[in-house]
């Protein structure tokens, strides 16, 4: 089965290199009489786009999405989502001196291995610039669920958690998007977020790159979403999640410190709420036997720093001769701030799923 | 789509309840031709049992494995392989008590909001009872993997890492299932492994439970399995391993510690080495851009405290009402050992799905 | 992909071989709460069993289903349906002759050819015992429909329009089952039923086969379920219907004789109806654009006269040397009476599929 | 699941509506290496295309196809290849008159009763301008068969067999397509195609349309390839060929004539052949028991005459008040001759899908 679709019933199959002409995919299975907002669906490509800020890439991306089928006057047909988002300045030239030799902690070896060639013209199927289709998807998923669910109004945000070692003072919760963009690095905490600026200017002039963290939340999701066994809620948005690249880690609720707990202090205990039952703590991070429960669903995503610094760097060519490699292209000291919107994408993607699955749950 | 199957080419299909009368499954997708050893399936399965040492659950289950099909004269035939292994000593009694209420950090609630009923008795399809036909397919994957690289002989192994804050002193490397099987509590280092084994039982007085983590490592893995995008084979990797009971966290190669380095310091520079190219460091965990590279695939997953304890923990039925709930099945505390088999099982599944996948890459 | 998989929401995979010990299979996606009649199941298989009447196979297959999971005290729980039905008289010796030599248009040389091997007793996985699992399938999908429809009561029955040439003098209608089965040969025309049979027992005093059609009509299905391109509902149910043994031809509606009108005739003129919308005539057979509408679905199938003859053939054996082959096992001398279930079976498999996937097709 | 996919390891997805900006695809699963002739692509294009004739449409479609990924230097890379082919010439305010009311044997009705609304203009999904992208698509998949089976050259040719009542004198075989394409009609018996082009010309006059039969048969296809079960060649093979428009009937090999034969004359006797087993008669059509035998693939497709013809009918508006309809958008009064390709197409779907199923048959 070919890898690029993802989601059974709410489906988005991608294509694209990131030096070919245009990025795109189609977007299947959304109901009939979705009403969709097209400036919201490229106000998300714009929270995802290169050289927002100083912070990023100074690669500029226009990044303008064409929808080209499944919409008659405002509204989804029920037919197939066809889109594309044409690729502008591409610098293939940026790319020849690697054509011969592999870059460390990139694809291009890899490439090489599976497919006995690879397009070395900026990652190819590989870079980065692949997650634009998502970042749609992601936008017709979000407005499908909020029209699917307009009483509970679901929400999905997604923030800087951590930069290399600098981190919030406070365990994950949910905060407002505008909240999370007010600062170019999309920490919502000001004074962290100052700290995380700082950094990755240091790192940017130093020509090297740092990770951290992403943590994301889902509030006022039904309780009753996933399946029981291999299609659990939180291993689709596990394998959603480690589909983006640079994951290393990723934690639900209590995460690896819940490990370091007694089942008596880790066990939520269950109580009446308002509009219904809840759990007085949150370890289970919104899912319990891989069934959405109604509390937050959190998650938090390791990102490695990226692998492609200024320094130059020892490696080998196709037939093994030591070699050295620098990076020319424009990318990110930090990956982190960007990741926010693909974050988000993935985790509405499997939310739009797992919505249309439960209809088929119950006689 | 419904959620009880696993892999495209190479295909789990599962049923059956822990108080059913029988668990079982379908493989589809084996090629023909596979010598298959049963004994070996069977040794799987004793593995992942319960009451195999006081460290864990006595509910005795013999998990007799029978294939009703797709074998003939010890070789696959490349049709289904269809099998049982019935259920024994159920006492359901022992549930009757949580017919009406909630067990805390349980699937009790989660399952009713689903489907609009449960079966309480053991936790129906979310009991970890479940995992029985994953040993089997993953034994059979196992065989088939190694008849699939005759000279390279991949392996798959796992152990015991940490239990609660109690850790090996070693980063994750291979250690063959004899070394790993030499304590009840499956971790390689025997001294660590005694300290493991004595919290246990303290734990096992307290009636209480603990977590940790396991680590797996699978070698000899061929450059270029995977795919690039949503299939990454750490993303399938990530799916198959969250799918499993208990998990809370997972991490690749460096993982989060991963997350504080610089690029410069966390990039793995390409050697020749015998055979090929390869990694001096192996950061990336065996697996760069979602396609495998040659090196040590590298994971580490962390289980939370299982839920059940004796004491008695406050929670509500299901009309919110509060009450009181306590465990009297008879139950693991520490999960951790039989989760080794089950780890093994999941990512022999993923490889063998992508070695068969990756015979339709090249022309 | 493998082959054994069949419906993408409601959807069952099958195992076992004529001489295993078992067939069997899983329904995955019967929502939660349908009340499933076992004796209902047990009678559909009962009339696909072989030995019913002097007009089949003189084979004795008890057939026997089991459920072993996925219905608690009487309700389907929202988990697999796992079911074996035992293989038993399976007379292995009435095949050894047949170990180095192909079968004339059986599947013995297409399986040697594919898997390079092939279990020749009984056919293997071709043998149309493998059925047995679509019938069980189906019967689960029948008691799904007519509860999700409780008001429409929707009914699938199939019966023998023609054995040979001899055809029921009338277009195909509804006949309800006890109708088609008060004669052993499930024509609905008890003068033209008499026909068949003294045909059927022509054909058997001498040793050979014969083959027919088999009309099916769906009722009260309601407009609109389907898809328009790919999945067009007849494009669904025309995989179900070629995916049994022996099928040469499939019409829908007016079937080829409609290819001869012109469009001014063909067209059904759509007039208001009782409930609804409808068409004066049905050449479109209850579809349109691929997706129902409300009228009759109305399909014939072909089926070739089965291979199995007692006569000697001249064949080759598996290095192409000339030898002949004669039939030894038992085998029917018309396939469609038994025929009848099975192509309820699969019709009913792709109603229940379309009816939950048209749960999401809106918002 | 959505209904927008074809295939399972070469696979189509498709969108687009008559009247938007653009028709496209995705052929995900093409190995890479492949190296693709893209005006070998287009001359698949512009034999589907309209307006080729006096005989079929005169809506002008130029029906320019841009690949937007996947390739790299003229060869496959194994990435997904998307594709668009822009709309134009679409004069929306044709169908201006139909927005409130349901043109018989359209799909007008029933996407009403699937999504609760249409889009009338052209047809929408429905049109048969979506066959488009599969042109594309067969087209990629006929030149990856080609370069997988260089040696065996294999060929998929379809024809028109039959226009009403006026059918070739001969039974269906293998015809260059230069032979086929030498007449407008795309009959390769030039005596029966001049009489169809009459027949034609007198039902244009008329105002009325006429269908018929196409026969396709693939030839020096590898023997092996194919499920034994649900996915058997020929059920894939009829999924894809029903699934296009207008379809009515289908027969595989000696088809519904092959019903009336007894088992002894019907059987396909084994003999050597130059190059390994074959069979001295065809009425199997080339495929046992759902695999290939090696022999022609042999299938006859019938199409109902198109539904939009310029008389007026009777017919109702949405709230089943009677109304009349007549068309006036331009359409073909036979669609045989531009049916050929699109067979040609779905076959050659199926055939590269199954040809890299085959891949994982054996160790």
């Amino acid at each position: 089965m070919p890898g690029n679709s993802f989601g059974s019933v709410f489906r988005l199959t991608t294509f694209g290199e990131s030096h070919g002409s245009a990025m795109g995919g189609i977007v299947d299975g959304v109901p009939a009489g979705v009403v969709l907002d097209l400036d919201r669906i490229q106000s998300e490509l714009d929270r995802r786009r290169p050289g927002q800020s100083a912070l990023t890439t100074q690669r500029k991306e226009s990044d303008r999405v064409t929808l080209l089928s499944g919409v008659h006057e405002g509204r989804t047909t029920g037919t197939p989502i066809g889109f594309t988002v044409p690729n502008g300045d591409a610098r293939s030239g940026d790319y020849d001196h690697l054509a011969d030799r592999y870059r460390p902690s990139h694809a291009d070896f890899t490439y090489d291995a599976k497919y006995g060639h690879r397009d070395h013209r900026g990652g190819g199927r590989a870079s980065a610039r692949e997650t634009v289709s998502r970042v749609v998807a992601g936008a017709i998923a979000r407005q499908m669920l909020e029209q699917l669910l307009p009483d509970a109004q679901p929400a999905v945000s997604a923030y800087v958690e951590r930069v290399q070692d600098i981190a919030m003072p406070e365990a994950p919760t949910f905060h407002s998007p505008d909240v999370v963009d007010a600062t170019p690095v999309r920490c919502p905490h000001p004074e962290t977020a100052q700290r995380m600026i700082d950094r990755i200017g240091e790192v940017r002039k130093a020509g090297d790159t740092i990770g951290g963290a992403v943590a994301v939340v889902a509030k006022d999701i039904p309780a009753g979403w996933g399946e029981p066994v291999f299609d659990k809620l939180h291993a689709d948005l596990a394998k959603a999640l480690w589909s983006l690249p640079a994951v290393k880690g990723l934690e639900l609720g209590s995460g690896f410190s819940g490990t370091l707990m007694r089942g008596s202090e880790h066990n939520d205990a269950f109580v009446a709420k308002e509009g219904g039952i809840g759990t007085v703590t949150n370890h289970s991070g919104g899912i319990q036997g891989g069934i959405s429960n109604g509390e937050d669903i959190v998650l938090r995503i390791g990102f490695k720093p990226v692998a492609t610094i200024v320094e130059e760097q020892s490696t080998v060519d196709r037939d093994g001769v030591p070699t050295r490699v620098a990076g020319r292209g424009r990318h990110d000291p930090c990956v982190l701030p960007r990741a926010v919107p693909l974050v988000e994408a993935m985790v509405l993607l499997v939310l739009a799923d797992h919505a249309l699955r439960q209809r088929s749950a119950r006689l």
